[in-house]
């Protein structure tokens, strides 16, 4: 982690995240969730254990304990999602006070509307068409700051000067946020159905977050990322189909599942 | 609703629940909902799709719509776990304020601490050792509470005075909370897991959020009271078990589940 | 209160903010707040001495006893220093989800850069001139919106083509907050320091919570927006100051003023 | 601060503050301040007139840039108050997951009641009395925590058995919270009306912020801690008095007071 400090990753055209401190890792985790048996510390597989244990039963408080900061540079239109969580802390690049500068996103790859998912975008369109839309966006971005530049050369207030800039343009924040709020953000933002360009920068920093804490991310992806969630419907209808699995009962009785899994699934076909 | 408000539902043997004020309805969540779509007033099985839809995608901000306001009266060792939910808003009686009044939590059936789980209790003492513990800390509170006022009568200070008070003392407070914090709330503190002493509580709330907007509990029962999340590892181990059901994937086609949860099922057998 | 819901007040040339519900009154925060005396209702004069104390002592729970919820349609450059206010809830208008409607903020009055104030705007420019940039800016916003339609009616996703619509573009949320928070908000955002554009919004919803608690409005304008604090050295100088006033005691006693108030002003005088 | 990182300050008679971890400092919030102005490092003198501008205005956000987490022991009444403050992360000691400890707070001064101030206390008992209702309260907590070990014996639950205990029963707990959500806590907990048990935690802490942020602490100190705010009447009453001063504007003008501290005083005069 040390050696990410400061280290600044690239993403989308001109955008970054950067790596500015952090505290807490996931022995801190276990410290805090140990508050009440005084424990020592213990060996990293008691703390893996334990992780796996408060991630699974959705005890979240102990990963509060943990908080990172990031300096954070992204077009508009996904800061707008972005700083929708609340649960973090932010200062931001202001329009009012600073000119903005000249840098605005220009998709070299254009996606087309989604007929199933209202919200969201299937398939892409041919190279010659993508390399005409980047043009015409990247022409009228030009023109868009020569006007936004014609205005403040005019004397107009900043504040007011920048309506006409477009939702491509980029912006730039310090976030800081307590790691169990960043994984429920990252769960919401590197899902599929999120947009993209939101979408790698949730990757990015889940890249980060395996180097912070291993231990925690891994338990994460177990238990969130890679679950499934069952409706009661649902698991009527799972039950049913495993009562008719030959000898279904010794077959999870005999798998290598901790017993709590088993009893889950046994609970199922009864 | 309307019939609910300033009722007071009896809780524990002196705690109570009053319903003091509430905004919004089921109808007000599909409303927030459907802001992008600028949708008019839908039919109620339209209203029901989307609520079911919002709870199983945990879409949750329409949820925060809805608002409740309740005065509950209830001991100080269930106050405390009560009121580590900051997501809502608190008045409470002051014992530096006011003097404490003579009320005190005396349970009639004394549950033995469980072995199996550290924070859990299992199993119950017969009668006649209840009855002797249940007198034993009639009495305590009894001489607990005269010294109490004996140190208010000698003219020591409220605030200090109080530190003698046991944690079966009762308070009272307002609590405010929107229905999506509500519900959060109300999953963790109906569990079995829970205390029963806290859960007596939060039952009787659920009973009042099931007036209020029933097609919302309903779907909260659906996908998330009964419903089961299952890790990677699980996931894995279910869809091998499912692998053996003869005919699977033409019993899950010709289920009558939705489609995107046959999507989901179909998905294990690969 | 009742005659304002569901009126829609305009804002700017197409903005506009509708009182959709709320919760609670000048009475309810009294109640609240008197939950340690158990207190019966009392006088109306009762009731603004206690409001006026808890606003003066920044008691503020109470006021979190309140709420309200708004329909708001502003420009995204108003709109993302409102969402910046994270003790509220929001459902917002989609982009991704629904198009974008033709609809832009075009000023007819410019405001010109301050030179004092990094952030602000000082003087405006002549009719003529506010009506040429008046023009430029509906020109342009005509011509982006042609381009969004364009890329939409390509087959590009919604969530891409938006990228190049403006900051003066109209969106829509369903707002709802409480009065402490509220109050909060109101301060910053109805100050001179704050973006015209925006005050012109806060300014409304402070004539409707002046409709809505005027007791609370009204010791809200005498201890916060009208009132003035004084660092420790202003304190210094100022008490200096009133030394040299003749009989500056005897004045303050005999002034019509509360007694706490006179206590705090006889203070400076030693 | 790293020396005192670990250190363990002594509180009461049992409680303790221990510092565990912390991140950020004033040139940190600076920093993140000038996220604006894209500007490098400046002077200290530079950095203290920016923060001192920033506490002054109430521009809170570069505040919850630092953050410090502290383990604290301290007796349920105070813990009580102190975890009403929902802006902070907590893991506390357990009762139902392990028995509690043999520690009470057993105060050795008693405060009277006071007559003026409802939730105040005023005055102390003499020495004699002290020494009697010490040992009262002493002799009490023995025999409480003898009739919890009783039940603890019988095979009652934890989370039963503790009913029992007293407020004045300590408790421990890790806490995590931004600067500026704990300067908040600490100008409402180290206010002269706060009890006086929960003050010296607060002072406590305070001499921990002034090490870590010594330049934040001063202009806390002279913006928020040693100001005073006028309400509107107080202010027209002010001024009435300051126009009184003989040569009162000259008086001002020659001052040594900041230019924008002599423009709030000369408008007085107006």
């Amino acid at each position: 982690m040390e050696q990410l400090k400061g280290k600044v990753f690239n993403v989308l055209d001109h955008g970054s995240i950067e790596l500015i401190d952090w505290m807490g890792s996931d022995v801190d985790i276990c410290c805090a969730a140990r508050i009440s048996t005084g424990g020592a510390t213990k060996t990293p597989e008691e703390d893996a254990r334990l992780i796996s244990y408060l991630v699974e039963n959705v005890h979240t408080s102990p990963f509060e304990m943990c908080e990172i900061k990031l300096k954070i540079k992204m077009p508009l239109f996904i800061a707008r999602q972005w700083l929708r969580h609340r649960m973090a802390s932010v200062n931001e690049y202001s329009g009012r006070y600073s000119e903005m500068k000249d840098e605005f996103y220009v998709p070299d790859v254009f996606r087309k509307q989604s007929m199933n998912n209202h919200q969201g975008s299937e398939g892409e369109f041919d190279n010659q068409t993508n390399l005409k839309f980047s043009k015409t966006i990247d022409v009228y971005s030009r023109d868009t700051f020569t006007l936004y530049q014609h205005f403040i050369d005019q004397g107009v207030s900043r504040e007011m000067s920048r309506i006409v800039l477009p939702l491509s343009t980029y912006t730039s924040f310090f976030w800081k946020i307590d790691l169990h709020n960043l994984l429920k953000f990252l769960k919401l933002r590197m899902d599929p159905t999120a947009q993209e360009e939101i979408r790698v920068y949730a990757d990015k920093i889940w890249e980060i977050v395996k180097t912070w804490v291993p231990i925690t991310a891994k338990a994460f992806e177990d238990h969130h990322l890679n679950s499934k969630t069952f409706s009661s419907e649902e698991i009527l209808f799972l039950s049913e189909m495993l009562k008719k699995v030959p000898d279904g009962e010794k077959f999870i009785k005999e798998s290598h599942l901790k017993k709590r899994w088993k009893d889950k699934l046994l609970e199922l076909l009864k």
